[in-house]
């Protein structure tokens, strides 16, 4: 049994990086969606993840933007920034740069270039990072998504590292789809932070010992992932995570990162939200209206403070 | 038919990037490898490759190297920095700072975090770097390597791309392994700059109207490459090819980058060739042994003039 007490639980969101027209990060709308999502009942910000385009930003642009994130007053303890890149150098700066503005606590995805990659290749990236940046204060969630990085992080990898490092491997986002993972991860290694990649598993992930979930429909749907997380041991605990389960799959059909930043864009008004970074592409105009019509047809958008999509 | 005079022909070299012991790109050795090959047959130097590690560098070393190696007095006609990266950003940064510096020719991986992106998606990737470098001398070579980068560039981006920049989008890298995508793209853009990335498919590359090869075994087998480049019209064409895909195979059997490696610091007898940056790992002591035993057996390494593998 790990003990941390200082392993976070929660609703965390893994924010969308608005584009400015010149498909620059935009500051003040990702700071704006930041206080948004907590203001809405998350626990903390995950930004820079899958959602967030991290991959398609540059490191210096990251930076920027987690220096706006804290300078407009959010707390570091509750921001959880993405620090893994392709390059071993890149992760280093990223997460190096995160601990000293007080983010101690990072989500690192794994080298993603190279494929069939050994668990000892893996390990000693890892280790090479932690060893590198050298602060006690640092505490890792590893970010399994095979289906997007093409790398597994396997058990006997995050044992190991958990061996190595205890103090600062502490928990894992896993966004692979598949709840095997988790429940195996947790039966292994309880007490580890595993969080779910999709509150689709949330009930599930806090029965079986999980700490929470960082999810990417955090981003619109953060007040009702925050009841069913509250309530999970409640009567309706079953019904409430039946209703942020039904909205997911709504979303799900569609490509989830531009279908989000679609929502935003209808509820706001603002088409600004709507811009995605090369190799993504927004969701067409048809792909909107229906999505935007599903939504309202499941309750979840009135009818009335939502700009026609037309206008999108 | 496409013509254009400009496009270079022949062997390119995918130069390794060495490191020091601090896991840096070690600038010295890096230089000292693109001057051999060169000595040894190849036509020019396509650094920043999958076999050059590349995407285990950041920007800035990217950058710092490809100035080194020019100011060590290599031609910038004679250099073909790999250019793209997961960020588009970074991609636009790297590729404006090789054309500045006079190396117009890039080959350019697709953004490769993503996975099932759309031909749409690419094409406007590859669109917006082109765009916003805007420089006309910029020549791209499409990056083909599915099996790593796990994103194809199907024949109707190529297409596209093609018709869109006909003055940029000039040749392609097949790293599929698949011959018959070359042979197809060749039938359908007659006279399109396609390299084979591994000799193993020179001649009937050249056969169908390719325009050479860019392989990693140029690291260490440049002069036969380039005998069977320069003779494979000739009586003993065939016989040149064969011998050259021997020396493939063998190597093949290993991870190919740190076998590459360790090929070289048992030649040089400096083990500091053979350091790898993680998620790489280098070759065991085992592996080295049996690798350089079977290239002696095939005459490739001499007996005496090779360090003896245990001194790695």
């Amino acid at each position: 049994m790990i003990e941390n007490i200082n392993i976070p639980r929660g609703v965390f969101c893994p924010v969308i990086t608005p584009f400015d027209e010149q498909l620059r990060p935009d500051k003040q709308r990702f700071v704006q969606q930041c206080h948004k999502v907590l203001q809405d009942g998350c626990h903390g910000v995950a930004v820079f993840g899958t959602t967030g385009e991290a991959s398609s930003l540059s490191v210096d642009e990251r930076e920027i933007l987690l220096e706006a994130l804290l300078e407009s007053g959010i707390k570091s303890s509750l921001v959880i920034p993405g620090t893994g890149c392709s390059a071993l150098t890149d992760s280093i700066r990223l997460t190096r740069h995160a601990v000293e503005l007080g983010c101690a606590r990072v989500l690192m995805l794994p080298p993603f270039y190279y494929k069939g990659i050994s668990t000892e290749g893996l390990f000693r990236s890892f280790a090479e990072i932690i060893e590198r940046v050298a602060d006690t204060s640092l505490k890792i969630y590893l970010y399994h998504i095979p289906p997007v990085s093409g790398i597994a992080l396997d058990l006997s990898l995050i044992q190991q590292l958990v061996n190595a490092y205890p103090d600062c491997v502490v928990g894992l986002k896993d966004s692979s789809g598949d709840w095997t993972y988790t429940e195996t991860l947790l039966k292994t290694l309880p007490g580890f932070g595993a969080f779910s990649g999709s509150e689709v598993f949330l009930r599930d992930n806090l029965t079986a010992g999980g700490v929470g979930t960082i999810t990417a429909l955090a981003n619109i749907n953060s007040a009702e992932i925050r009841t069913a997380y509250d309530g999970f041991q409640d009567e309706d605990g079953e019904s409430l995570q039946s209703a942020i389960t039904r909205r997911r799959k709504i979303v799900q059909d569609y490509p989830m990162i531009p279908a989000l930043k679609a929502i935003i864009a209808a509820i706001t008004g603002d088409p600004n939200w709507a811009r995605v970074r090369p190799p993504l592409l927004p969701l067409g105009t048809d792909q909107t209206n229906r999505l935007i019509a599903s939504l309202i047809q499941d309750n979840f958008l009135p009818l009335s403070g939502v700009t026609s999509p037309k206008t999108l």
